[in-house]
């Protein structure tokens, strides 16, 4: 049960953002943007770092959601989702997003531990500046993301097909951007 | 040094938004409505919850920076800023208060550390549900803005008499949403 009433029924943070619409636009609009950019970065590649880091801060509701949203763009490879979910060193995925993956890894644990080698050994895999920048805000907002999530104890639903019709409609029309934009904050 | 070039010489947060401006433009909407709002906490306990976060964050930048502006709200009282900084139990603020910056320090950790028994304290002391939700999610962001901070290794000014005087700017004029809402991400 959520920590306090959030006078809706939906699930994790659908139901914190629509109890706090203010707040959720600006959130959305991030989201939109650090997930669905096609420069630099591919959606499937930001979507797998942002399901990583949800899983590595155990939120269920996050690295199921990103998770399935990710399979979507990778043509339904859900087995290469759950390979990078458990041991993304043994995935087949390029070098370069191997190393933004340690490098979220990092973030995760707290934005000092990120070594001037971590991010030597991504430049060296073909990562640009931007692709690290991306990175790292993709996993600093993934920990924002999460601990909304949790921290509200929101519901998460345990019936798992509704995560992957979820994961279809982000697909096709985004995180709501094109709503949360035309607000202004009061 | 930073980890990337980020091509300005600003400093801390300032210098990742100026690098990346369509994602530093709903960060910047976010903290203004998260920070800045009056209605339920005032400014200056967002401002101090924010600046805990960042202290138990250790991110430098950022604890001194809205520590300052926290300071300004409080008419210049830095000494209780020190106090909630190093031990908020002993400093002379309201219960309700004490009860949410133990809810954000529950959410620096990760969101599950938040009991309902913390929730329930805070409401003792008179939190309201919206108080909750606005506790969790400024600790929740500062855990984002932390580690975009420090996971890109932003330069830090060690002139500690420059925080009071960016302090200043941003408690004239906010943290420039009225620049930012005006643009779309392309």
């Amino acid at each position: 049960m959520p920590h306090i009433n959030l006078k809706n029924d939906l699930p994790g943070i659908r139901s914190a953002m629509a109890y706090s619409p203010k707040t959720a636009a600006p959130m959305g609009v991030l989201a939109e943007i650090l997930l669905r950019s096609n420069k630099g970065l591919a959606p499937a590649e930001r979507e797998l770092i942002g399901m990583y880091v949800s899983y590595l801060n155990d939120c269920f509701y996050c690295h199921h959601s990103h998770g399935e949203i990710a399979c979507i763009y990778l043509d339904g490879d859900r087995e290469l989702v759950e390979q990078v979910r458990k041991d993304y060193n043994k995935a087949p995925i390029p070098d370069k997003l191997k190393s933004l993956l340690a490098i979220a890894a990092k973030v995760q644990q707290g934005g000092k531990f990120v070594t001037a080698e971590d991010v030597e050994r991504a430049r060296e895999n073909g990562a640009t500046d931007m692709d690290i920048h991306d990175a790292v805000l993709i996993a600093a907002a993934f920990c924002m993301f999460n601990r909304y999530v949790d921290g509200l104890a929101t519901t998460a639903p345990t019936d798992m097909s509704s995560y992957p019709l979820r994961a279809k409609q982000v697909a096709e029309n985004g995180y709501g951007s094109h709503i949360y934009t035309a607000r202004q904050p009061a």
